[in-house]
């Protein structure tokens, strides 16, 4: 049997720590602000060219937090959703994110093309979510028949074979270009589903229905797709936007713990990248967050999905700003690879990327050492790893390291931090002597 | 051993064919005209929503027809090539045509991005283009290594286990996102070659150069990639456009007769689709170009690439004009299907289905009898089937026609002539049974 305990060997601060500062609504209005134009400006390394469009994001989130505000506590019917727009021109889609919003098949059902769905989910998602998605997608709707494909769980079936079988159901279905891909699950779901639905008859319309904070809060927005190689993460894929994200928040009451600590990790690098003051609501609110706090879960959601939206917007292709998105991630994906996939949750290994990441940001002088202990305490609190494990070595890192996407032309480019809290640059102009310290400082061998 | 028969039993018509008018550079300026207005509006169905840009189009090919008349009959220096521009805005690229410009190193390294090249080929073209390839490629150019993936040839091969090896060399060669990968050889490769392209890293750049008349004047240009699946033809791709095609018409002379003939059913569909001058050229020229003639190949290949880039330049994702590009492919991947991949030859398979269609359009009282009688002739003068072969029955045609990428909500969406020559439509709006009496009148069982 799987035990639930956690995995890390973390010593978590031994300090009693004071009844956290509970999300309260009413501060919304506040904090909801976009990061300052100066801040996003140094945001990223001056080699990217990227088109700025401010003005128009930041009223954008405005309104949207507005919605949210406005919206009355509870009421009889069905609550509206909170709606976040990812603008891409003509590829631009809502994300809709709020309670019992599968109850509501009007929303779906305005985004399926076509008579015929193929839902994509897996093993552990289907029992819980499948017949309500089917539901929501029939109700009133006789018209729309669906077809489901049950994948295997796990990060380790992110591959071709599997990704096989989703074609193999669409065209055994007779499915044809006007119809409509689902992913119903975590972040693999999304990946796979989102690459098939990219390439089978060379596109179709795919819709995302993520059910891990994962999902929500990162994967399922802006349209990365694809599927690992056995030498590395997410090699072979496709950029392919959805028609639109629906987040369910209920969905996440069946979240395991530990799934739900690893969806926070990318939380936190939204704070530290670009956004100080949803980093410092999470200093205050972590533990709501850990403690499932409905309101606090959906508001990180929310931020974090406009964050996601607005680099997005600004940069679909990953010029340079989006790439800021990956804090972390580059080593993060070699403990991953290093460990073989599934051992660790993707958040896991991200979070204990970002502390190595900032490690290698202070010894480069870039920024203070409080930065760099607050950035350990937040990641303590939400009980994820502060370093890699010890079976990965400096070799693995160097090695895994060589092939990630962000090499070009044979040099390394790493998002890193630089200036006050929520700056953050790409860039491969940094002194190799600090990324081998770091690898060693955190590597037993 | 292979034989180099004709492997179709055709009677070729008995009567002593005249000598054909053989090609004249002379008349290339009044030949080379862009379909009219009326007849390009009248040319897909009223259900197709596509916007028209015809002045520019116009202006750009007779651009381009200049440039080909202008052009010295031979000087001692290298000569320019003649290019035709696919215009789709920030993807646009050139298409350059001409003797020995694998000769001409600058052509190919202008459009090289990064330091890291792969050139993806099959075991047929290699040893007999590979190392020139690689020569243009590097000549005074020390900065630029080249790596290469050898593939087997043929349709059977293009599937996805095939193309996993050119991930597997891309990543064990570790090219990162600025590397630039080269297709050389035909359709298969071609189409293998840009949807690896366009998965590698969520997408690198890459050149096209086809080295069949087939890819020349077809698969090369407009970016549909993919591959094959069990069940039917290039089920699982992508839209993506190369950085340049360089057709250099010398590779041609390596060419087998049969290919040859292949490659000539398209150039015979672009006349009967959209441009009738071209297809009476080219009942004045069919023998010229069975037999090699290098100046009315490069025509041929000329006016074919400017009709699929004005096509592709008006409807590049297929959401309709585009589909009519597609006459006589139904049926014949219907052919190829049933039989087997490979047996066939794609264009063979073409021509055999643009009968098929010709007789279909004449059941449905769209053309007259002489467009059909003209349509055999010139099928037949191409060495090339006027119907399927024996062991394809009706019911193999439904069953792989009914997971045509055309089928729409159920309905099979066809390409069928209607009206004078030059025109037709993609519909789904026809009688059935005109459809059955077809399948019947051209197969045994």
């Amino acid at each position: 049997m799987a035990s639930t305990a956690n995995p890390f060997s973390i010593s978590l601060s031994s300090k009693p720590t004071a009844k956290p500062s509970l999300f309260n609504p009413s501060e919304l209005s506040l904090r909801v602000q976009t990061p300052g134009v100066a801040a996003l400006r140094s945001s990223f390394a001056s080699n990217c060219s990227v088109k700025l469009s401010l003005a128009k994001s930041k009223s954008k989130i405005m309104a949207n937090s507005a919605q949210l505000v406005d919206q009355p506590p509870s009421t009889t019917g069905p609550a509206a959703p909170v709606v976040v727009d990812v603008d891409l021109g003509n590829r631009s889609y809502p994300i809709y994110i709020g309670s019992g919003l599968l109850d509501q098949p009007e929303l779906l059902q305005r985004h399926v093309h076509g008579k015929r769905v193929l839902v994509v989910t897996n093993t552990t998602v289907a029992p819980l979510y499948l017949d309500k998605v089917v539901d929501a997608l029939t109700k009133d709707n006789p018209n729309v028949t669906v077809e489901s494909v049950i994948l295997p769980d796990g990060e380790k079936y992110k591959d071709m074979d599997t990704l096989m079988k989703v074609f193999d159901k669409a065209i055994e279905s007779r499915l044809d270009r006007r119809c409509t891909f689902v992913a119903l699950g975590g972040g693999v779901v999304g990946d796979m589903c989102g690459y098939a639905a990219a390439s089978f008859l060379r596109g179709v319309n795919f819709i995302q229905i993520p059910t891990t904070v994962m999902a929500q809060v990162d994967s399922s927005v802006g349209g990365k797709t694809g599927i690992n190689h056995p030498l590395g993460k997410n090699l072979i894929g496709a950029f392919y936007q959805p028609q639109c994200v629906l987040i369910d928040t209920d969905t996440l009451n069946t979240l395991p713990d530990r799934e739900l600590a690893s969806g926070l990790a990318e939380v936190i690098k939204y704070g530290l990248i670009r956004d100080a003051e949803f980093f410092e609501w999470q200093e205050r609110n972590m533990d709501a967050l850990i403690a499932r706090d409905p309101s606090a879960l959906a508001y990180a959601i929310k931020r974090s999905c406009e964050n996601k939206a607005e680099v997005v917007s600004l940069d679909e292709k990953e010029g340079g700003l989006r790439a800021t998105l990956n804090l972390g991630h580059t080593f993060g994906h070699a403990i991953e690879t290093g460990l073989g996939y599934g051992k660790w949750f993707h958040g896991e290994a991200v979070a204990a990327g970002m502390v190595m990441a900032v490690d290698m940001s202070y010894r480069l002088g870039w920024i203070d050492d409080s930065l760099v202990k607050r950035v350990h305490n937040i990641v303590k609190q939400a009980k994820l790893p502060i370093g890699p494990p010890e079976s990965v070595t400096v070799e693995t890192f160097k090695a895994v390291m060589a092939v990630d996407k962000k090499v070009a032309d044979g040099l390394l480019r790493l998002i890193l931090l630089k200036g006050p809290l929520g700056n953050c640059v790409f860039t491969g102009d940094y002194d190799r002597k600090a990324l081998d310290e770091t690898l060693h400082a955190f590597c037993k061998s």
